[in-house]
């Protein structure tokens, strides 16, 4: 099967300085997405041993520092390191001008070529698509605009069996319309329904990312049984008013979102600098929704 | 006497992942002077345990990424903080231009006040004083504008022992005029002249930073005689045409200011991602100036 995890970079909201702001690796069938870019988001790129060339997509929910702050110096550093490759940025269209000023009185000219595409944020859109995966956002509740990103994989071929193939004596010509369903007509004209040839296929997996969110449930019908869902819960209930008055979430709020949305999974991070100790913020999500997992910089999770 | 210390927070040129890009941080008699904040200088502070709060001053010397790039998030840190004392950025007019589009987009109001001054880069200027510190403009020759910084101690003043004070009975509303320069008169009408009172006062010191620069001997008024001198050398000089392209010194050419301006130490640094071993760049500035120590990271050095 096809690969699909997470690396978390970061998973800290500003000031909390024990582990990085936020910047998550998603790979989906060698593509590499970044999400968000807090500041010295590349020394974690290298720390963890991850190839940040490899990188041709990268996703900034907002522009709270703590989600796109580490961006130049790491676009900077894939040009000296001798990038020609296009690079894309799925962006707000202000993040264009902040880089842009910043070029200008640097005089700085890319090798390579940045790719602007920017968020709507009034309502879901296609970022990306290509044969594996379909990216599109989910529109999130901040102080500022602010969306999120679900990643899906492309319904994936089924698979047949090299003893299938000998037993009907299957031509190569026909195996692409028959992983893709069609059904088999062998020399003696017996038709071999589709069912009888392929296993199971596997169901195409899917990742939701919600950065900075009040608990908003207008979200839940954009990551109904998402696979895994990363939900911010900066605090923990008792400062449900400070989560409401900051556009944040607590533990609890996560757990429920990710209970009514029926996840598989939910990954909670952006913890506020306050918790030194995370495992309180894990079994409160839990009292609502019990296989939740806390994000853990350097920590890959396989979907 | 007051100290007088430099401490590296980073001392590479971008893209050097084994340690971080420019910045320092000055104490001259508890005044403390953050000089350049390259991506993630806040996360070498506090490593450091160096606590960025008592930073008043910040002072930048030119729009290259890895000078600055760390500015915002530290001023966000120290926001989030809780600070209220105002802080002074001593830059590129260009740079409030830089930071206020970011605060415009994020939606950002400081607790705490921030007081641009800018550079003229023409000549050099003073761009802080008070009644321990002068800090004056070095204009460097860099591809886009850029000043070095030289940090110097007021005149001190001169020390009293007891043993004198008692021997001849001086009041203590007359020692602050002693200490700076008057003579005594006794009881009985003998003049006592003040070298016989003061021991012999310190010199006052001075820094001079020279950040990204080519060989300019133009500098070498504005650094002379320094304590310490701060010069970059991103280069060997086998690569002395690169130098001269992009606008950097080589090890052999910071050696040859160092002796031109007769200062007492050179510090050399900014080193291009190239040199793993930084023992060579070190060798070669000393066959023009001995007395040539590396900046490393996290190093303290008393002036």
């Amino acid at each position: 099967m096809q690969n699909f995890d997470l690396t978390i970079l970061g998973c800290s909201s500003n000031s909390y300085f024990k582990t990085n702001p936020t910047a998550q690796l998603l790979n989906i069938a060698e593509r590499f997405f970044l999400i968000d870019c807090g500041e010295a988001t590349q020394i974690q790129l290298r720390r963890y041993k991850l190839k940040f060339q490899r990188i041709n997509h990268i996703f900034i929910s907002h522009l709270h520092g703590d989600h796109y702050l580490g961006l130049l110096g790491l676009l900077s550093s894939m040009h000296l390191l001798g990038r020609t490759t296009e690079l894309h940025l799925y962006c707000p269209a202000e993040l264009q001008e902040i880089i842009e000023v910043q070029y200008k009185h640097s005089e700085t000219r890319l090798n390579y070529q940045l790719v602007y595409h920017h968020h709507n944020y009034k309502n879901d859109e296609i970022l990306f698509e290509d044969d594996k995966v379909v990216v599109t956002t989910i529109v999130l509740n901040h102080r500022i605009p602010c969306c999120g990103f679900k990643f899906t994989e492309k319904p994936l071929l089924a698979n047949i069996t090299k003893d299938t193939l000998a037993y009907y004596k299957i031509p190569v010509e026909q195996i692409l319309s028959i992983k893709q369903g069609a059904d088999f007509v062998s020399n003696d004209g017996t038709i071999i329904p589709n069912s009888k040839l392929v296993s199971n296929k596997a169901t195409p997996r899917s990742y939701a990312y919600c950065s900075d969110t009040c608990y908003d449930e207008r979200i839940i019908p954009f990551i109904k049984n998402v696979d895994l869902l990363y939900h911010e819960a900066t605090f923990l209930h008792e400062k449900a008013d400070r989560a409401k008055e900051t556009y944040h979430t607590t533990a609890l709020q996560a757990g429920q979102i990710a209970q009514k949305a029926e996840v598989k999974q939910l990954m909670i991070g952006h913890y506020s600098a306050r918790y030194k100790d995370l495992q309180p913020l894990l079994d409160e999500a839990r009292t609502m929704f019990d296989n939740t997992i806390l994000a853990i910089e350097g920590e890959n999770t396989k979907l």
